[in-house]
């Protein structure tokens, strides 16, 4: 069994990081399966898909480390080539990943009470993101 | 058929990575299934899962270089929040993940010899961790 | 149902980022599968998959990140534990991992237009690499 439920997600732009939990709990219930996996993917190769505990003070802290990693302004081949300015964006959604695997059972979320399933802007501008939730089980 | 097998595993806090491919071999092979996807996961958002060569150098190494992105006695806005001394642990965390996903074929996990499943342990204190293991499959 | 293809791919040593995009399109076309989970997994500690935009520019920028965070001529314990010169290998890949798990629907991967599936060779030397592509679905 497998259901596909697509969530379209509004961004600010690189540092949005959104909470798709309820997207992915309501998922769940509307499929009605008990076991299995839940994948979560964003369309596109400058954002991520992780868990965090979603508190403003780690998700903060979380983006300083993906500046430090790969600053906004630093020099990137990429911007050469194309003229964009979102290198930053797409070595830190190579990073990270484009998706998130997660079980469940009795239909409940292999999460702990403090962890939230997030996508992570990386693009330097405003996009509007395609979210797959991919429910695979029985 | 998805078969979920949970874990209790005792961890020394920061630092501490533990060799689950034992755990995860037994559950394939008592599963019975041939062919599928294994997926390993922990509970909680200050913990993660790779694969790594589980021997004390490579495993010291790559606990060096999460210590550099993430030292432990940085500043961290999570702190601020809550008091808390973990702001680290969230960072390495969702940086690597907390599950991964692996195939097996022939009833044998795609995994190299030198190639073992790890559960890090991120946290700054001992933590009991539950990690599930859920194998789908024919 | 499950669908397995092995490929074999021969890299150049690290640094060396494979387009695998097309290998996994061809995999869910011969499936004949229309809705599912695409696991697509290296055999090995010293590699990963991840997805880019399969340019020049960034995949020259996401090379020199890794550079960045775990230099090839750096201090390792594995290299006095072994011998190896490939510790570099290692924690590189366990950062990335060794697999990427993506949906497909209507038996169309859910990748961008500008995102590709790449393996991402880590080690120090030429190496031939077994890559699974698992389909799960129906």
């Amino acid at each position: 069994m497998v259901t596909t439920v697509r969530c379209t997600v509004q961004t600010a732009g690189q540092g949005d990081i959104r909470d798709m939990t309820r997207e992915v709990a309501d998922a769940l219930t509307e499929s009605e399966l008990q076991d299995g996996l839940a994948t979560i993917a964003v369309v596109g190769s400058t954002a991520a898909v992780t868990t965090i505990e979603f508190e403003p003070g780690a998700v903060a802290d979380f983006d300083r480390l993906l500046t430090q990693l790969a600053p906004r302004d630093g020099h990137y081949a990429h911007h050469e080539r194309w003229g964009d300015d979102n290198g930053s964006s797409h070595v830190r959604a190579a990073l990270l990943g484009a998706s998130t695997t997660l079980p469940f059972t009795g239909a409940q979320l292999a999460l702990g009470t403090w962890q939230q399933i997030v996508l992570v802007e990386c693009d330097t501008r405003s996009r509007t993101r395609e979210v797959l939730v991919q429910l695979i089980g029985e």
